[in-house]
């Protein structure tokens, strides 16, 4: 089995695709897609998102300090991979993808009506890094559609038709099916 | 369709799974299972994973600040599973899996040898969170094996076989289909 190194990229696959709502200045909710977003904190629940500084949702959130995490499901793939090329600066989004933006709870960004899973942020800490700034962000407020829970607690992942970003071959793919739950070893693999 | 507003917990899914190297103190190498990980910044390439201070990882990884990231294929579920659960305090969990370490190039903790990609990383910074703390690693050194590659470059993620975890469910997931390639929209949806 050969080894061979190459130039470092990030190759970390699969990672979550989400669109990430704020609002700028005026008030105006704008959509970004992010592939560099992860569960950084258990308690409290905190999620961190990294921005391009050229991005109009960067200086929207940097200055707001809120954002919602919207997670969509495979029918949204065109949406999510335009919301990933265009830029909030000179188009609605939501008028581009015809998505319905629902008042959140706890901040000014809207939910995506579309979305099965909604989670408000706060920023808590903005971490520069080079190409990106990393916002970290408390989760204040779940949603989750009645649609897509488990009657006995939790999300029905198979209703949701979640799709992930896989960096190194530049692709989404949806998911198969479940191979196991958490702890199935109970050590013992 | 109905919304329903949840307690609070780390809800963003699929996640990456990722097998995370380290050394003690004495040299020896240890394995932990991390589904708190993604990729935080391109230029310079950086990945954050979130541990909790009494996972025996932590104080490994904050004392060397050095770890390695390992991607895992389905084949590996039992063993990835089982390598979240029990601790490197009183287990050699390349005995218990019985997974072949092979030296990284640039920093001391070991490749695992079953993997198809592997990213050795520098720890930049570390960010106090609550239950976590949370490793900025650079990433130094990249490896693909050849049987997962492309000809044209890139990775194979189908040859990969690679899976995901889904907070929310406490459920595995493998993937299924490549669904679209990014920007095949060219923004328009």
């Amino acid at each position: 089995m050969g080894h061979k190194r190459l130039t470092p990229s990030p190759t970390l696959f699969p990672t979550p695709v989400v669109l990430v709502t704020s609002v700028d200045d005026s008030g105006k909710p704008n959509i970004i897609t992010l592939a560099w977003a992860g569960v950084v904190n258990s308690e409290p629940p905190m999620i961190g998102i990294s921005i391009r500084r050229s991005r109009y949702s960067y200086a929207s959130i940097k200055k707001s300090r809120e954002f919602v995490v919207n997670l969509p499901s495979e029918e949204m793939l065109k949406g999510v991979d335009a919301c990933g090329i265009v830029s909030g600066k000179d188009t609605d989004k939501f008028a581009l993808t015809g998505w319905k933006a629902l008042p959140a709870q706890k901040v000014k960004p809207p939910l995506i009506d579309e979305c099965g899973v909604h989670m408000e942020c706060q920023v808590k800490q903005i971490i520069p890094l080079g190409s990106h700034d990393l916002f970290l962000g408390e989760i204040v407020a779940l949603h989750v559609k009645e649609e897509v829970q488990k009657k006995a607690g939790g999300v029905d992942i198979a209703k949701c038709h979640p799709f992930a970003y896989c960096p190194g071959a530049h692709e989404y793919w949806n998911l198969g099916r479940c191979i196991g739950d958490y702890g199935f070893t109970k050590g013992k693999p």
